[in-house]
């Protein structure tokens, strides 16, 4: 019973023997990572259309519940820039950014992501975000990342724009140019470099003067921090907001309010499939973390009890203000670099967060929205990686293909398209690849019982007998294609009396394959041609067993193709096929 | 450059040899066929919910054109029942039906078919069809005669109802069932059961009375005309249409009209989806019986030729006032059966379908629709086949569930849904089974180099070798369950100091699963166990060497398995293993 319920609460496993080192560790990294998360938090909520402190109330309940259920000990949960756009691209369809109905879809865009992890965990469904393959990810993210680095343009030039896609931003913000506010542009372009500055010349210039290393790495991890306030600052002494700087404003100071999400028909309607993308989207992207993560110290995470804590996580988001959230990325990676040894270090930071939510939002008023910008900007630069391009390119065109429309598509016709026609790309492109499957003639190499192409390696033939080795599963796609091939191979070789098809790479026979071969078997036996198997799998003989194919075969189903081959040309015939 | 055109237009290879004895065969073909069609199509008219003379419309210049750019010799086009349905359920999304709005837009979906059609012809697309899996169709098509047959319920009855699914159509008809007409019902009763005698009972009564078999044969064919004549000729003696009972009425005489289909953008966009459905079914439909035509002549049909032959008759059709055809299973036996050796058959029976345009459509006025509805009932009755359930059911469940969503869906939400949730089911399963392959343990059976199952066979195996013979392409679908299965597998046998993968059935490797080969390596390596490959194909092994995955690879590629194995256990080692 325990050890069932140890199942679902992984928390009763590391909770057992947590001790006074594994907590400073946690404190410590909680520590750092709050500094990070309090500027991370507002600006990734500006990305998504929502008011700064639904980025906080999103870092803080999600984080406890994830600690709770969650498989991943490194792990850190919240908004992350490519969720976010997702968001904003979702609930952009059904509301108005800045009205309360914008706020409410975001809710139950949360809540029915929430949903559909927990039920992807309880029904063990984790492997279908294996269907988004490594390059469609790559892909997807460098695209999303550029899109989200032109978002925040508009931000940074002080102007007002719009658009989900690159096109559309581009338009929006040539229309708006004029409204440009050069006092905006100085605070963004200053903060841009400077963050750049901070996250590349930073630490070696900090060692250069004798810091220590962790003191190195705390105060780099602090520069986000540290460009907030020196521009609250400026923004406050010369009263930049009265020149059209455009800053946060207003944050209510408190706890995260109990919210109820929107659950009419009509909003589920519009939202259940945006929801289930960033689901499958946010699940991949933490999985991959979190794998990651935890290979580095031989830990292994579960990923059907990973959907169950990201899903309660974000069931949490949407009953405190907050809005869909996954494992990110940079996050998890600065919380297992300062030490975070258990998912405690996660409560730590939510309660640090809940503290900022209490007694820091007044101090963000004059927070220029260009800073956040340039935090967004810094951060998601760091995703565009176009090697998959290249890598790809070498390897297989199939791949090329699937990367370079999901990247042309998320750009140009925005995030949900540009994913699930990556998906279907894919899938198309691996449906196309075996419905014109390889099939090789195949002969003896000589001196072994090995059977290789003849057009790639020097073997023993028979005249009289074919070989074919299919590779590939016969189903419905590729059914009529075999038939079409023995056809074509027979009528060209007069001398033919035995086809034998070697099965090694049939991993499946389906139904209307089935009905393919009864239709090769009949028409090899009206022209007088023996027709055999080998090497047929002990799953596809068991299904071909309750059929009466194997009756009706004119010919035999041997063990290996060696067995076939001797059956068909005597030892002394093969020693004259040698000559 | 005769032969290129003779590629695009058979008729010049059948045209050269044509002699007065085909010349005799096909006009007794055309004959028959001539007056099977003229109540049929008449009768599939009105299933499309078009006029009654659009059907005689479409056999005219389609079987025309088919004769001259189809393969087929047997093959007659014209309407047929499955298409004449999903033609009222297209256009009735966009028209109501009788208006002339309605009658354009089924001109446009045999446009857009018919483009479509040769679009694929073209582009040597054909293999597109294949993606209907053989249950698929038969459920469909098992399905789809239902539906017909229940929504002709409405003229046997002389009640107007409308519907294009079993539940819509039953509450419907059962609203209006006070209005039943008791004359119409009579006219309608007895004719469905006079048709299933003459289709039944009629040849063995004739033989019996001494007709000969071709006798016997012809007027079997015309048992439809015979109730049309006899129905027809009662309503106008007893003027029972001025007792409601719905007859044809006026049919415009004379030549098929020149029209043009519509193709305003917003109808081509309502349309497109339907009529790339409809062009898929009728291919399918129609390769199916000239291929099972052909072969009993060992003939052969081009299919990429067929796309163009099919994709001609509908535009065809689109511009002679028809709608879209195929090529029909009935029409096309009875063709067969009645002796037709080349195209000119058809084209024979588009003059007499010409002449009947011309001259006996006036006879048709006091035709009853309840005669038609009967012929069809009758005809669509044939198709209904649930033997598929049971066949599949025995062989893979995973074809069962195809046909069963495919028949239940398209009675419960209609034909598009149906077909197309068939085919989609059809090819999650086929992932969904590929998403977690067999992978097989295995041993070498003794005396010889031929190595399988050690679950299912009695061989030699090694403690410090593991070797997994994976049955399935790698891809991104199953590329981490790999990854996860030889982790699993390591960490159960402590003595393991080398994993095979026999990759005898692995017909590609896509770039995500060459990720996850490398890191499983990377793994291996880490834990001081070698990793090794066997029998990999020459096509896997061209991508992999453009790749730093060999170099990387901690063990070797080895030919075959058994080379491996001897690589790894010596001689002396396998007799003790023996032992």
């Amino acid at each position: 019973m325990l050890n069932h319920l140890r199942g679902y609460l992984p928390i009763l496993d590391w909770g057992r023997t947590y001790d006074r080192n594994a907590f400073s560790n946690d404190m410590m990294a909680a520590v750092i990572v709050t500094i990070m998360l309090i500027p991370q938090s507002l600006a990734y909520a500006l990305l998504a259309g929502l008011p700064p402190e639904a980025g906080i109330y999103a870092s803080i309940l999600p984080i406890i519940l994830y600690a709770i259920f969650g498989t991943s000990r490194a792990l850190a949960v919240g908004p992350v820039a490519v969720v976010s756009l997702l968001t904003a691209s979702a609930v952009g369809q059904v509301a108005e950014a800045g009205t309360a109905g914008y706020a409410v879809a975001a809710l139950t865009l949360a809540f029915l992501s929430g949903g559909f992890l927990v039920l992807l965990g309880v029904l063990r469904l984790g492997f279908l975000a294996n269907f988004l393959s490594h390059p469609v990810i790559a892909g997807f993210i460098t695209a999303s990342g550029i899109l989200i680095a032109f978002s925040q343009l508009k931000h940074l030039l002080g102007v007002s724009a719009h658009g989900h896609t690159l096109p559309e931003l581009l338009l929006s913000i040539g229309a708006h140019l004029g409204e440009t506010n050069f006092i905006t542009v100085i605070i963004g372009v200053t903060a841009t470099a400077f963050l750049f500055w901070v996250r590349k010349g930073l630490k070696p210039t900090l060692r250069r003067y004798g810091a220590s290393p962790k003191l190195a790495d705390v105060l780099t991890k602090a520069g986000p921090v540290a460009a907030v306030a020196v521009t609250t600052i400026s923004v406050w002494l010369f009263g930049l907001n009265e020149n059209g700087v455009k800053i946060v404003g207003d944050v209510p100071q408190g706890l995260p309010p109990l919210t109820l999400p929107g659950l009419s028909p009509d909003l589920i309607g519009q939202l259940l499939m945006p929801a289930i993308l960033i689901s499958i989207i946010g699940f991949v992207e933490s999985v991959s973390v979190a794998q990651t993560l935890a290979a580095k110290k031989r830990q292994r995470i579960d990923p059907d009890q990973e959907l169950i804590g990201l899903g309660a996580a974000n069931i949490g988001a949407a009953l405190t203000g907050g809005y869909p959230v996954t494992g990110g990325f940079a996050r998890s990676v600065v919380n297992y670099d300062a030490g975070a040894e258990t998912p405690a270090a996660g409560a730590f930071t939510a309660v640090g967060l809940a503290i900022a939510a209490v007694a820091l939002t007044p101090l963000v008023y004059f927070l220029p929205t260009a800073t956040l910008a340039a935090t967004i900007v810094v951060a998601v630069l760091s995703l565009v990686d176009f090697s998959i391009l290249k890598k790809t390119w070498g390897y297989s065109k199939a791949d090329f293909t699937a990367v370079s429309a999901t990247i042309l598509l998320t750009l140009t016709m925005g995030v949900e398209v540009g994913v699930a026609s990556g998906v279907a790309i894919s899938i198309l492109l691996h449906l196309y690849k075996t419905s014109r499957p390889h099939v090789a003639e195949i002969g003896l190499v000589p001196g072994t019982q090995h059977f290789r192409n003849i057009h790639r390696h020097s073997v023993e033939t028979d005249p009289t007998v074919l070989s074919l080795r299919v590779d590939e599963s016969l189903y419905f796609v590729n059914a009529r294609f075999l038939e079409d091939l023995v056809q074509a191979r027979v009528s060209e070789g007069c001398a033919i009396k035995n086809v034998i098809l070697m099965f090694s790479a049939v991993n499946e026979v389906d139904f209307s394959a089935l009905e393919s071969l009864e239709a090769i078997n009949l028409r090899l036996t009206e022209l007088g041609i023996g027709l055999h198997l080998s090497e047929v799998k002990g799953p596809v003989m068991d299904r071909l067993k309750s059929t009466h194919f194997l009756h009706a075969l004119n010919g035999r189903v041997f063990l290996s193709q060696y067995d076939a081959w001797r059956a068909m040309v005597p030892p002394a015939d093969i020693d004259k096929a040698a000559e």
